[in-house]
C-alpha cells in the first residue's frame, strides 16, 4: 500500500488530495515540522532531501510534487486526472505545475526559509519584505492568463487543481490582497466543495483563510 | 514546424539537445539576454513570463523545461527518451527533473537574478556569497545519491541527461569545486561525445568549462 509522508501547511496537501480523488488505498504519515520531524535519521532514510511530500510505493520511494501528481494520475487512470495520451495537453498541465513548483512555491519559501539562500540576518528580512510583491505578481499571471476556469485547465478537473488550491491557501499569510484575485478565490472555494478536498483538509487540519 | 526560443547559457539548452536527440524538425530562435531580448513586446506575446525556453507548436506555445522534455519524449517516441508507459519509472525521471528545476536551478539563480526576491543591494550580495555552498550541496546529493551512471537513470539515456548536463556547465561559474564531483564531471564529458549535444552546443555557442 502507498504511504504518503506529509506535514500540515505544506505542498504535500496537493498529492494528498490527488490520492483521495483517485480513490487510492494509502496511509497518510504525519510529520511535525515544529519539532524538525523532517530531519530525523528515520525520515532522512526515506527522503534524503528532508522535505515533504514523499510517497512510498511497492517499487520504491518518490518525491517532488509534479512527479507525484503525474504518478497518481497514471497509476489510477480511471480517475481521469490528466490527459496522459495527449502530449500537448499533458505538457500544458506540466507547464502549469512546473510554474507552481519552481516559481510560485519558491517565491513563497523566501518568506519562511530564507536561510536556504543567505546566511545574513538582514538579507533574510529583506526576502520576507518582498514576498507580498512576488506572490502577487505570480498570482496576477495565474488570474489573468493561466487559470482557464472553472478548473485550471478548463472544464476538466486535473492534477493542476489540487496543486493550485494548496498554494492558494497560503496567499493571505503571504500578505497578498486576494480581493484582486476573484477567479483564484472562486477556484479555492470551488475546490472546498469536493469530497476529496474536504477529506484531505480535515485529515491534515489545514488552516484555511 | 516547432520553433524553440532559447538564449545562450540558459536552461533552454536542455530542450535544444532533446530535440536533436529526437531528430525533430525545428527552428532554433536565438534571444539575446544582454539586450533584454526576452523583454520585448514581441517575445512577451510568445511567453508572458519573459523567460526561455518557449516552444511554439502547431497546437500552441509551451514553456517550462520539465514540461518540454516530456513533450519531446512523448512526441517522438521512436527516440525512446523516457519510459512513458511505466508510471514509477516516469516519476523517477520527473522527480530528478523537478529537483533540477525547483532546487538546483533556483540555487544558481540567486547568483544572477537576486532582484527577483529582494530589493536590497546588500541582500543581493549576500545571496551571491552563498551560491557556491548551495550549489555544492545540491551536486553532492546528485553525485552520491541521484546519478546512477553511466546516465542519470542508469543504462538508458533519458531526458534527465541533457538537463543535468546543461546545469552542470554552470558549476565552475558558480564557484563549485568540481574536483569533488568526479561522477558528475564524467557525465558531462560523456555527454559531449554525443552528436546531438555537440550540435546544440555548437549552434548556441555554449561556453564549456
Amino acid at each position: 500500500m502507498l504511504k504518503l509522508y506529509y506535514a500540515p501547511g505544506t505542498c504535500a496537501l496537493a498529492t494528498h488530495i490527488a490520492l483521495e480523488e483517485a480513490d487510492a488505498s494509502y496511509e497518510a504519515m504525519r510529520l511535525d515540522f515544529a519539532t524538525q520531524g523532517q530531519r530525523t535519521a528515520e525520515y532522512l532514510a526515506v527522503n534524503p532531501k528532508g522535505r515533504v511530500p514523499a510517497l512510498v510505493t511497492d517499487q520504491g520511494i518518490l518525491t517532488e510534487t509534479p512527479a507525484l501528481l503525474v504518478f497518481v494520475a497514471q497509476s489510477f487512470p480511471a480517475a481521469e486526472l490528466a490527459p496522459l495520451s495527449n502530449p500537448f495537453q499533458l505538457a500544458q498541465l506540466q507547464e502549469f505545475n512546473s510554474y507552481l513548483c519552481a516559481t510560485v512555491h519558491v517565491a513563497h519559501a523566501h518568506g519562511r526559509r530564507g536561510t536556504r539562500w543567505v546566511d545574513d540576518a538582514g538579507a533574510v528580512e529583506a526576502m520576507k519584505r518582498k514576498v507580498p510583491a512576488t506572490m502577487t505578481e505570480c498570482y496576477e499571471l495565474i488570474e489573468r492568463k493561466m487559470l482557464k476556469g472553472p478548473w485550471v485547465m478548463g472544464e476538466r478537473y486535473t492534477i493542476c487543481d489540487p496543486y493550485l488550491f494548496t498554494i492558494s491557501t497560503w496567499l493571505e499569510g503571504d500578505g497578498v490582497d486576494t480581493g484582486k484575485l476573484p477567479r483564484v478565490v472562486e477556484h479555492r472555494q470551488r475546490m472546498l466543495t469536493r469530497p476529496a478536498v474536504k477529506k484531505a483538509v480535515a485529515e491534515e487540519g489545514t488552516q484555511l483563510p
